[in-house]
């Protein structure tokens, strides 16, 4: 496949590290990078190094943050009485991205799994209880998830947040915008169905 | 996008170098190696260090090598009186993998394209020429790809090969093995039925 290069054979099986990259695209890759973007690929090996080495988890989030508190958790205009849970860090991105929010996040790391070693511990629930517990938090949003392991800990965040006294949410589900009725899961469709809102 | 880490932007920047990537499959890539794979990130990006810094073109073929003559051009096993003039290292590893050649190959890095810049000296038409005219090669086998500068690159070779008293042959075109009829482009199918064959 690489007609006798063993450096290129090397980084074709290092490139299919990456999500959905097969042999075929990280040949596709390697030959594409060594033809014509090389400035490129050195970019990139220094980057991916530095990220590797120096991106480390948020002491209070446990986001990505390549500094103690990331950028969020040292922002002071950010609402501290608003936190936002989510299980991983590029669902704190994709709820960061999309929406206003301008309150806090916690990030799980994870989701409550005892199969796979996931529990409580794992994913810092007792950190979060002590901040449940700081009386600075009015609103915990629950944003895990709706699969089967997320609903769980959904649950158990809510109970967490019932004993500590704050109010819990969570995401509507529902119709996404833009989907047409006919192509929607049974389960996605019966669920809105029964939670219909009065039209105003 | 990165929730405040400007590593972690960079990095999902760099990640568009490659092929086929565009800013959602970077996003993806870059949080997915930061969760869940760290030593294959940085396996990577050592692996891409080195192929940038050391793989270089063979002197003989201009094919990938990292040493100056390439493993295919350097054994002896191969038959020299067949060469097999391609565009790109990327097409000489199709041929290599696909097909049984046992000759050498000669990469042109390229195909005439006056407005590109890339001229006969680009493709090293010299360096051919000669080793055409050394006597060694008896049949050059032209396997550029079968769109217009491709061909206008076939035919230059061919008269080169004529010119130096060598047979040039050209890969076969026709119906792909497995198409269907139906959704074959019209010129394919047209050259197909030109080319008709007896059947034996």
């Amino acid at each position: 496949m690489s007609a006798g290069s063993p450096l290129l054979a090397e980084l074709i099986e290092a490139l299919r590290c990456l999500p959905g990259v097969g042999a075929k695209s990280a040949q596709r890759m390697a030959f594409h990078v060594l033809e014509r973007d090389r400035a490129g690929a050195r970019r990139l090996a220094e980057r991916l190094s530095a990220a590797v080495e120096r991106i480390g988890n948020c002491r209070r989030c446990r986001g990505f943050s390549e500094t103690e508190l990331c950028s969020v958790c040292a922002s002071p205009a950010r609402d501290a009485s608003l936190l936002c849970v989510v299980e991983s860090p590029v669902d704190q991105a994709a709820v960061e991205t999309a929406t206003g929010f301008r309150g806090l996040y916690f990030v799980l790391l994870g989701r409550l799994s005892p199969l796979d070693g996931l529990g409580p511990r794992e994913l810092g629930l007792d950190q979060l209880t002590e901040r449940l517990r700081s009386g600075e938090v009015r609103e915990l949003i629950v944003a895990t998830n709706p699969t089967v392991e997320g609903e769980a800990t959904a649950h158990l965040l809510s109970q967490l947040a019932r004993e500590a006294g704050v109010r819990a949410t969570r995401l509507a589900h529902g119709v996404p915008l833009g989907g047409e009725l006919e192509f929607i899961d049974r389960g996605t469709l019966a669920h809105a169905f029964g939670s219909r809102q009065t039209l105003t």
